[in-house]
């Protein structure tokens, strides 16, 4: 890693594609992982609520049971970690009163402090109307993990594959995630590319500034 | 910039928060924000489809407009750069053909090549299942684009806060995009925090990686 200029920024993020061939021989190592794993804790949520579970999965036959699940792509048996992004369902009072504890704890404050904080939360989450669309806002967030992680790994020289193309209730079958809470919207394979992989060295495919950023 | 180590990344990611209060007299440079603007642009998406536009918001009479319909966060006016996102809310067949024109010409093969990613495109979100629900998937794309957002502006020492707490159908109307085939999913206000904004020393508040983390 050598970024000191916004050049070196955008090269990294030129860098970046969507593996298709995974080198399966190399691996992470745990101190990049580690890091990979902070940043994903980091990531910034609505509300700071971080509605989300991330599941690595290792398990070279639970990984074999993810493929054909995943419309056979060989990324999810051959890369060096495989992660799964599994969004909450619901909210409850429980979940934000848990969350301003720890809130509460992490800073040192007592939590009637924050009632204001967490009856603005209840009220758009439990009582609210967003109560109804939970999981599409907490997929949403997940979302920004997934970007996250994508830009992160970028920057760290580390190759990885977004997966939507994956059967998001099998999954949850197979990681056991069904009455859990939570339930698989998207996943993630990261690694390193295999120099076999020819998509590697395509162009990549951008609409024009110009059509994409309006200007007011 | 000076990222040479993960420790160096991770800082960075720690050093970010939800700004509350922008410097409103400190501007992003021009350089730097067309770095911005490049990484934006090389935000990955679904099919490499970008289903979105990204509104850059400099006039002040609209930042003031946008104001009371954004929770009267001054952030919106205050930030040096404000964006808003707005995905797609629907993919024909002529999105995916000028797609693919795009492809074969950027990487210089004859679009028949490209029929049967065509094909498949076309299956997925214009006849397809997905077709119902496309404002749902450009939105997550576009938070994809946030996501990479938040992370790029971090490595540069750049502020941001992105903002959930708007009113899309108003902003619709005041940005003009009634018609338009897009609509404001979310909004960031980027730019360079003042030194008078006491959240910027709160202690970050995030699960215990045990806690996020599922091992499998």
């Amino acid at each position: 890693m050598n970024i000191t200029t916004n050049q070196d920024l955008i090269a990294q993020l030129e860098w970046r594609y969507a593996v298709k061939k995974f080198d399966s021989q190399k691996k992470i190592s745990e101190q990049d992982w580690k890091a990979i794993e902070k940043s994903l804790l980091l990531t910034p949520s609505s509300y700071g609520l971080q509605p989300w579970k991330f599941i690595l999965v290792q398990n070279p036959n639970l990984r074999a049971e993810l493929t054909p699940i995943s419309w056979n792509q060989s990324q999810v048996a051959e890369c060096s970690h495989f992660l799964v992004f599994a969004s909450k369902n619901q909210i409850d009072e429980a979940y934000i009163s848990k969350f301003i504890a720890l809130n509460a704890s992490t800073r040192g404050m007592p939590p009637e402090k924050l009632a204001g904080y967490k009856k603005m939360m209840v009220a758009d989450l439990v009582t609210g109307g967003r109560s109804k669309t939970i999981s599409d806002w907490a997929t949403r967030q997940c979302y920004i993990a997934l970007g996250n992680l994508m830009t992160t790994v970028a920057v760290m020289g580390i190759d990885a594959c977004p997966m939507e193309g994956i059967e998001p209730a099998k999954y949850d079958e197979v990681l056991n995630l069904l009455g859990s809470g939570y339930q698989t919207c998207v996943a993630c394979a990261v690694g390193y590319r295999s120099a076999e992989d020819v998509s590697a060295k395509l162009v990549k495919v951008r609409f024009q500034s110009e059509e994409v950023f309006i200007r007011k």
